[in-house]
């Protein structure tokens, strides 16, 4: 394994990114994504996606220089044209008239469109908990879900994710696929040469499989049945028509081919506490704590409580990734 | 079967609970639900509840003459405190609030205090979606689910609905509890003498059991693992301590024995797709079909397809409750 430290790890993202061509702020909001990732130990949105992301480019799917522009929707809405370029950078332009408008109205939408998305969700809905708002955050992905009783890809892995501050330590968090798993274990599975469980996939004929080449080519299922479907369904309209962007099957990886982008659209709501419980809101709050330590009381993981685990073991001796992947780093370093 | 048009179902609902001691606003905001769902055949929210209705307010758990009180919290934000009356009427006094507050800024929270919950939630949001407008709502119940990887019940059954409207018909929409699945169902499972399916309850010492009545005495479980819990934990923040209201296992069922009351929130969300998209609303709107195509072309049902083919039937046919539950009714409508 290679030990690098988070000021290492940021300088090693920043300067592949720009050294690949992405403009300064790019490379930034790109790197402060994919370290915190790696910081909290979600390796697969971690610098192992800095391949993907000059990979994407060099394919012509994202573009580097792009400058996000703002659209002053309505009160409680701004939407950020990404025209693009990659997700992140058009959240950081847009966060700032989301938290102004939350906090005026007590609630807002931030509608990020045209974006190459990669990332996880959680840092985004996090940096907005840590500024002591509720969020919620949802984007379609590919189509690779059939619906529940259907026989064939037609829904992206939809993630949502939501945050809630905590009065101590990092935020209530959470981001979750609508797919029963990401596709990326249906790999690792073929990879491996290993079955799949029983309910994660259906073939190209519709039929469940437990062969993680026929599910690659078939279709993953939702996780919990016509619920998650229901909810993956949602996830689909309000972060796709509802922003005015594509549905998951009218996106495409992008692979050379070029039929179809891989830009699509993100939802962000946030709400004010304060705004919505004045002087009673810290109360509130705290309220909430006795959720959370009645879920801890009885032996439940909070969820993210591994990640935060992470973050603290990694803040103080920094992270590990296996050397053949710092060895690919750096070869794309270089060029 | 006693066969009733929606005409007498809706007399009989309105003189039943007058008859009982509902004022005429309540009863009727009641009556609108009740019909509504017998009508959808939703049988477990349809007159069948009118019987819960007056048990509750004989033993003291919902006021049945309150006037709800609205409170204009912020430019995106109204509040209504049903004053321990019935979830209706106090939706009903704020819905309109709502509409004007999200059609002036695209976005807008209607939050519920103070009310005693026993409908069905997609009633209102379908009515947000007949007006043009798309809609979130989530109200916690009693403590009857363990969080995943918990052993003891802690969750409400947390429902959450959403409604989305379509250019023709009836609105996209979809309601459903968290948990694995209703308490009643277990409940019919028990009075059948059948056994649960695995992965559906677990017992009082926090064992999985497919045992009905040690299911009742122990927790039910949510849907979907631990993705389903997060959500549940979600609807809870939201309808709970974000809009200064209960959490689950701080309520109780209006039983007689007045240890905490049955009165809880409901967090109601509600996004203009005009505001939000201008002229380009209609045309979004319209790719949103596409997507509903795909899901019918596949096989797969819309959630409330079955809802909504019922609605028709009943509009022309009536409906059809047990000859015992009509009996029951009357005896009721008597005092």
């Amino acid at each position: 394994m290679a030990k690098l430290s988070l000021d290492e790890a940021w300088t090693l993202s920043v300067n592949l990114l720009e050294g690949n061509g992405f403009a300064a702020a790019h490379a930034e909001a790109i790197a402060r994504s994919v370290v915190a990732a790696q910081r909290d130990e979600c390796h697969s949105h971690g610098l192992y996606r800095l391949i993907d992301c000059v990979r994407t480019l060099k394919q012509g799917g994202v573009e580097p220089n792009a400058v996000p522009e703002i659209i002053d929707q309505a009160p409680s809405v701004v939407r950020v044209d990404a025209k693009s370029g990659s997700s992140l950078l058009a959240f950081e332009y847009g966060r700032h008239h989301l938290v102004e408008k939350t906090r005026a109205s007590g609630v807002a939408i931030l509608a990020v469109n045209n974006a190459f998305h990669f990332s996880a969700l959680w840092p985004e809905v996090e940096a907005l908990a840590e500024q002591g708002l509720v969020s919620l955050a949802m984007t379609p992905s590919h189509a690779y879900v059939a619906p529940a009783g259907g026989d064939s890809p037609l829904l992206g892995t939809n993630p949502i994710a939501f945050s809630w501050p905590r009065p101590e330590g990092p935020p209530f968090t959470f981001d979750f696929a609508t797919s029963v798993v990401a596709r990326g274990e249906v790999e690792l599975h073929r990879r491996a040469g290993k079955s799949l469980p029983a309910g994660w996939a259906l073939d190209n004929n519709g039929q469940p499989t437990t062969d993680p080449t026929d599910a690659l080519a078939g279709a993953l299922l939702p996780f919990g049945g016509h619920k998650g479907s229901a909810l993956s369904i949602m996830i689909e309209l309000l972060a796709g028509p509802l922003i005015g962007d594509q549905l998951g099957h009218q996106t495409r990886p992008a692979d050379g081919s070029r039929e179809g982008g891989p830009q699509h659209g993100e939802f962000i709501l946030a709400i004010d506490p304060a705004r919505l419980l004045g002087p009673e809101a810290e109360a509130r709050l705290a309220q909430a704590e006795v959720l959370f330590e009645g879920i801890i009381d009885q032996g439940a993981r909070l969820p993210s409580q591994r990640r935060h685990e992470a973050r603290r073991r990694s803040q103080l001796e920094g992270v590990e990734i296996p050397a053949e992947l710092y060895q690919e780093l750096a070869e794309l370093m270089n060029g």
